[in-house]
């Protein structure tokens, strides 16, 4: 039985086992094979914030597995009356699910739930803090593109403060051995007193120098509108798009984990664009999240011998 | 591979085939017999408006063929947050999805969804514009009760301003050799300069005479919020009830679409009498859906012979 | 085919039926045996209220008697658009549903419900009125614990008025031949001239002595916001926690039947001890849902033989 909290917690083994089991599952399906059958588990998809594509890849994980979910959202449920998070993970518990893929806006809520649940609990994005299988569908992406990742420069621009995204993947970058850098504005990344494995640039030209990889980020609509950010400077300085991706390597490709600000953090030409791997990210997100499911429950496939 | 996004579109001969495809499901299911097995997809059902008939029913028909559904509301989702919908729904093709079923505010928003989606789209509502299953539920149902199409009278009466059911059925209808009728009041029925293949009648007893077929449509309660129509004046003038029914033919029919406000364009005793095919349309809906289900992934099943 | 709306009406043989169906089904599924192959049904849940604990065990429930569910609830439906209850229940009827389970604000809901669903509709709440199967949770758990129903003396603490869960237990467990009391202030208890099988006692210690089971309801948001309710007195006079229980026999247990409001009916100490049956009845849910799903289609299991 295991959890997946954060990515700062798991070990370069465990990392590349997940990368290596969700290559396995990527090739059987996308060759029209079956998956091997395997227990068969029941799974609670826990959204207590929006989302359409983390609970549907998740969904489809556990389908491609031949588990069983069952949805719920915050705003139908007994939290509404005022039900502790505890009491509810606690009823699910002895609901007999066997395990909880959990979404919420406080960080750390799911180590919380994991201390109640006594079985697996898998993190979907908590708060401002992580969202581990968001950054494992990024680095099987990036093993996809580039065959490696260990050397690698890679920046991560816009709006590192609020991106559970942005520190989910520095970690496992710098733990596989990539350059990490965060770009922009002193208002949206943390300054270099910050704990996260990652330079930091403030000049977009700078950062982006050389990079390999660049993972434009989602700016909050919440911060444009109460006037945290101009957007139109924000777009000026530090867009993702043709011109400011002369400065890297000329190969590099371009991330969003979405959803898009089109216009905003990125151009359409870009977002569109070959270099871009925006879809792919959302596939490999199948396969990373049915390589957590069945870890969580030690149904790991054969191994796929050494990651390529 | 096929979408459904309008009747006007299709033409006669797929129109015959998809009924008579669900004539084939609904002999077999009525008949307690196995549907026969046919490759099993994954189908996502994005309902960006309410609904209850119709998403239960698209459900019920994947159950019936053994298609998994993948649900989710615009209320849950990351359209929320800004994501357009070309990103949605490239998002939705990238977890792979094989089709989807949509509803949405916008006309036209299933054809933009197909450009992106690049697999079966079947259009369950978009606006005022069409909402080809209800029509095809409704043509299956005039079927089983007249056994034909061709000569008949059909009378739609009421808000055909704001119908895709009514815009729909005149399609399809008349595309079988039907002649259909307009009728409502000039707030709520387009002129005579209208394109759609109806005669406009402003007056009911004229509208309805001689007519086989008498489908009233529900009006809308934000029309009678704003003051567009005086309810009691609609009432008088448009209620489908055993007055009204007097002017058709002896054995017509009374349909409706759902979902019905009773005592405003129809009465109880037609709405539970046995003139009443609202039941039937219901039943119908599943059959149909079942057949454009399959017609969209060229699933369909042997021939029933020719339509009865 | 059975409809499930009361423990009312219910009598002592079905009753016990029921919890035998259910210790059946305890038995295999906590033992990792299969449950026998039935006849598959498809169930719609229909949540017009909100819901964690019984919609999910409801959706356990028949997963593991491999019925289907299709899910929705009042806020995604057309309802919204001004549809009766009548018509909700007629279309899905016709959708081919072939049983409800229905939550629903007003009392007798199921009842006009199944007049039109014309198949078995189980009651997962309806207003103030009743709540069957959280007392066949309730009984359940009673006769793990204490081997018998029969002489028990139960006491049932606080918003009595508003608690349907407490009219279905003082039914049930006057049935089987408990002493019940209902216990709280005037404002939350009704008085002595109720016709439900209970005695009043406004004094906690009172209403507790010799007591083999003391059952905490929860106290309504609602109430104390509108001041009908002190809650500082309600915690000094009512709460139940270790001072309290001094009162009752020394084995008693503590049940709730959630959502808790900590610190309010009943103390966190309480709550988390070892004579607290709350995780109990929440997992015997499932087992009672599974017995009354299967007797709503008369796919009853072996008897168990009597109950212990």
């Amino acid at each position: 039985m295991n959890s997946l909290f954060t990515i700062r917690n798991l070990s370069v083994d465990v990392i590349n086992d997940l990368l290596s089991s969700a290559r396995v599952y990527k090739n059987l399906i996308e060759s029209g094979l079956q998956v091997p059958e395997i227990p068969k588990h029941t799974v609670g998809l826990l959204f207590f914030e929006n989302s359409t594509r983390t609970r549907v890849s998740f969904e489809q994980a556990a389908n491609y597995l031949g588990y069983k979910c069952i949805n719920f959202s915050g705003s139908g449920s007994s939290m509404k009356k005022g039900e502790t998070l505890k009491d509810t993970i606690l009823t699910l518990k002895h609901e007999r699910l066997e395990a909880v893929v959990m979404r919420h806006e406080a960080s750390g809520a799911c180590n919380l739930a994991a201390k109640y649940f006594e079985g697996p609990v898998i993190n979907a994005g908590d708060g401002r803090h992580e969202h581990p299988t968001q950054a494992l569908a990024d680095a099987l992406t990036i093993l996809d593109r580039k065959g490696k990742i260990k050397g690698l420069k890679v920046a991560i621009v816009g709006d590192v403060t609020n991106s559970r995204v942005a520190r989910s993947n520095a970690w496992l970058l710098s733990k596989l051995g990539a350059e990490v850098r965060f770009v922009g504005p002193r208002t949206l990344v943390p300054g270099q007193s910050s704990t996260l494995p990652a330079t930091v640039y403030h000049d977009l030209r700078s950062g982006l120098i050389d990079t390999d990889v660049v993972m434009a980020l989602r700016l909050q609509r919440e911060r444009m509108d109460n006037g945290v950010v101009s957007v139109s400077e924000f777009r000026r300085l530090y867009q993702v798009n043709r011109g400011s991706l002369r400065a890297c390597a000329p190969d590099a490709i371009v991330m969003h984990p979405g959803p898009l600000n089109r216009g905003v953090e990125i151009d359409d030409l870009t977002a569109d664009g070959p270099s871009s791997t925006i879809n792919e990210q959302v596939t490999n997100g199948i396969y990373v999240r049915m390589a957590a499911l069945a870890w969580a429950f030690e149904n790991v496939p054969a191994k796929a011998g050494s990651l390529k």
